[in-house]
């Protein structure tokens, strides 16, 4: 949170879509921003917007999308409604001209994360996504660490999010959750896409959505990641495992305090063409020291919320920008489309832009 | 350990083949029953087998199995060789009329261990796996609770075993660490074979052999299982989650006391035609109280070569009977093919004798 | 939080002093209740008093807690000043025929706390302290268990609030962390003083209070409490350990669902006068299954502010009642003798009216 | 264990008194280290004296210690008995000329503990005690640390040792568990006696012996010492924490790998005589990394052993001699008369041999 205001520019005015679970800590947000004010909230449910609006003094309350999208007030969307509205009020945000900012899965269809790109490319506005975790303290050190080479060749990507979890009527528990553990994913992989994906999920206790779900994704003979997504498990789970050439790193996000460790471990292998017994001679394991450095505990939305009116006020490309929203749909649909036709491999296109693609650090 | 000796029947002879590193635990728990002898140990390292004589006064010692599989003071031959060897060493072993106890996984082909199956039927003798785990308390519990409908429907088991493991150059961590995983979860659900396998696995460091892999069994549309193995982790893990409508537990064999949490957490889900409002309020979260039950902590080996003792004084079929043994491999083959062909998944044919394959609790 | 408002009764008026790190979280809760109205709060720094009255909508705001004490809206005055200034405004509020709420301690001194335990009774005034875990969910359900024997007899208490913590100009480890410890463990005892005190502290980094201590509570020749604060610890450990002849419970306010664990453990000797090999056989030990059950994770402050509201209505006692506070300051006070006389134990002489100071379950 | 034996010396002869709990494991230890050989065992109880010889070979097998300590060919008497026999055993060995190495407690009063250091000295003989913690790489690394000045000043150390354990009818806790807690204590200090002790125990259950503790050690007006021991819990805890003014540790030794725990945390004061908001606003604190350095996990008792051994053939002073264990049993049987004189801090009178006191790191 900037402390001071600087009085040459007039504030951001940021009008936010959708006033349930989530929307009212974007308005928290952004409204704690010295250059940024809130100044139009949405929901179909009046008396909803109206408390939002009450405890955070914002000005314009409206009922429909298209009402705040139209306010002249307004310089950034942000839209925290199903997402399965995302695409049409974001489609029609950049048409007005506004920047946007949309919670995650970016959209529920690979062309429609598409066509959002495209305009906004071609609008010059900002199209952000909020895959929240790519502003932790934790995942920017992970992504540190190996754009720096510190963890050498990177082996595999482990990810657990299970809980006993709400059950969604309409979105499943691959859409739901696995954004978290993909947007990290991709964020620490330095942003590309994999290979191929599969997946295998099932549905119980009548249910039509899928509540647990596995998914694989392949980058490459030597990269693998997998997700493991679960609304009925017993404990709260929040781990991701990276094991590289170099170092290995747990981030456990239930941790209290040291939520990021680096395990100085590895193995190195000199292959041989010899016998058994000359063979596993030849492998070299390394258990060293185990460190766990201090993390910025700052609150994620807060850093995201600054880092985005900073964007809009230079046109830098925001860290979780409209492509990366991007990858990870296209991962999903896959996911989807694997668990659909029995778990086969679905391989990915490359990217049409996948030069453009390349998530800033 | 049976405390005191029958002193109206002669003790059982065992001999070991392999003295490496799980034959002496082997030799040392058969050697603390009353009712047998460790009367031959076999190693092709003659100074190695002799040290294990030494220390448990076995009194022969041979370095080819044939020589022990002949011995006459053997009733038992217990396999504890690298996996390839199993097959001709157990088939031997039973046509010398010979009891046999081999180490996981039984065989490394079906059609070796469907031969194996056949043979024991055929002369009449015992063939017993050593699923280890099958004989711990924690594992006999979570059985009984399955068997006792505590649990509800089963939906799904989710089994992690990851370490910073040992590299083996002839086998992979599929066929490595995956038998115990399987082994329970088989033994949990009460010995039957999924429908379908499909795995994954990536090697890494120059290796030519998988070294991190997950294989999901689908058991039906609702029961789903998942194994992840990993030689190539920082910390070590050892957890199987089993999910039910009624009761979730959580088998953690890394708590030094309380293995096996029992939560009384589910859901239950009323289907609806409604619109998202109402489906939503027909869904109805438990969330009770956790039970963490007295487990017997006696040695699982202990318990199994009492068992096994027993079995052959009896003519009961064992826990772990070559039946499970063979579904054991024939879901390894599956995950072994499903790796080989980019993990697609396989059918599992019925098994030719799925009557008699129910393990007994 | 009551969800429907009786509207036969008028709201309890809720005037606040102190608006530092715990009056707004008190604001909070009170405001929340259905029949009360927070309608005035007092602070010296009149910027910290205005901002939190702008944001729960508080009519009154002033800077002299004799103004606040004096409106004839207040009902009920609550005291969040530092624990020097308690003594005084509580005194002015029963005077002026207020109902009071005292942070913890209640008083800096035993005689202002008899006092003001005094002055409450001849007024007829409720005065509650805020021994906030008192209305934990974990701390009631240790207590009832405790009530109906479920524990046998208890032989000790030992508790541990550790972590780096504020060092505090004007007050010790002591007064500041072990008011919690000492009124969790009086509200478990059923409320009683112990028959001695002893304690032991150190000053650290030029600190000319005491950052660490440990204090010594004898109930009797088999019932010891202990408690372990600490301000200069590297981790945050907040563990209450009860050992019982029949169970024992750890109580973990650090683990986010199982707080309460309930171990079915314990020893029973049969004492002999024979010899040592005799002696031991007669020791036997039970060990048995953990249980944690589900515990109310409702917030503290909001089931004691609706408690105390209600108690004001019926003039019930609070379950932490101005007798509870007392005994914790007499404790407190001792503990301090002890400390600065070089960690004699000091003899409580025994509490006035101990018949009437049992805590309400 | 030395891989190699040097053939120019001959091996020493080792015997030990007492095949209990304990006793085995020296044997086994002494057994595998290249220069040494264990040539007698003495219990009373001759076939517990017999089975221990059998497994480790040992050629002489006496039940009386006069016998065992008459043996030439032994060279170090290593006495595993009960501690009320620690005294007479040692005397009769030192006498004898033989090297000694003594169970903890060294002994169980302190003049017996004076008359042995005193009969070592005069002898020219090896007094060790088996502070079998000092030779973990843990403690010696936290001793490293210490002495290389890494922690700072150090304030305080804590140390925690509780489980449900086993009640002696002829030792009470503090004697069994807490030699242990203070001969690291001493170990990481440098090896000092407090200038004070106090502490305070209960008995349970009908047991006439202390079966939970609390001792208190005054190194100074800043350092302070606490160990709580405990036979009467429902978990095990082994934990030790060390507070210094640059670094913290905690030491805890049930955790399967990361055992020591180095916070770069701590909090700076510049004492001023100014108004309390000053004062805070001068205290400053340091919340840093956590670091776990890969621990030496070499069994202690080997170790100790090969370190013995080497003391013998040198005449170097082991890390835990005569005096070490000296001043554990003077701050013991100080902790046992405040326990028995109602709690009353016990001031030691300083150690006539302080200065030969200091432990070799």
């Amino acid at each position: 949170m900037s402390a001071t205001t600087n009085n040459s520019r007039p504030p951001i005015g940021v009008g936010v879509v959708g006033c349930g679970y989530w929307g009212p800590n974007l308005v928290r947000n952004f409204a704690r921003q010295a250059d940024a004010r809130v100044v139009a909230v949405c929901d179909r449910d009046a008396d909803r917007a109206a408390r939002v609006a009450r405890e955070f003094r914002v000005p314009t309350v409206v009922t429909e999308p298209a009402a705040l999208v139209r306010d002249a007030a307004v310089d950034l969307v942000v839209i925290a409604t199903p997402a399965s509205n995302h695409f049409e009020i974001a489609r029609d945000a950049l048409l007005a001209g506004k920047h946007v900012l949309v919670m995650k899965p970016l959209t529920t269809r690979v062309d429609h994360g598409e066509e959002l790109v495209a305009l906004a490319e071609r609008q010059g506005l900002m199209l952000a996504v909020d895959h929240t975790f790519v502003y932790t303290g934790a995942v920017q050190r992970m992504r540190e660490m190996a754009d720096a080479g510190e963890l050498g060749d990177i082996y595999y990507v482990d990810s657990v999010r299970i809980n006993l979890g709400l059950f969604h009527g309409d979105i499943n528990v691959v859409w739901d959750l696995a954004p978290h553990d993909i947007s990290i994913i991709d964020h620490v992989l330095g942003g590309r896409l994999p290979l191929e994906v599969s997946a295998v999920g099932a549905c119980h206790a009548g249910s039509r959505t899928e509540n647990i779900a596995y998914v694989t994704l392949r980058y490459g003979p030597e990269l693998l990641a997998h997700v493991h997504v679960n609304w009925l498990a017993p404990a709260k789970v929040r781990r991701t495992i990276v094991g590289g050439s170099r170092r290995m790193i747990i981030y456990d996000d239930m941790e209290p305090s040291e939520k990021v460790k680096i395990y100085d471990k590895g193995v190195s292998i000199a292959p041989t063409s010899g016998a058994d017994e000359v063979y596993r001679q030849l492998v070299s394991y390394r258990s060293g020291d185990m460190h766990a450095p201090r993390i910025d505990m700052r609150e994620a939305l807060d850093v995201e919320a600054e880092h985005l009116l900073e964007c809009i006020r230079t046109g830098a490309r925001p860290r979780a920008d409209g492509a990366a929203g991007l990858r990870v749909v296209r991962i999903l649909e896959a996911a989807q489309l694997s668990i659909d036709s029995g778990s086969v491999p679905i391989t990915l296109a490359p990217a049409p832009a996948a030069g453009s693609s390349v998530v800033p650090s």
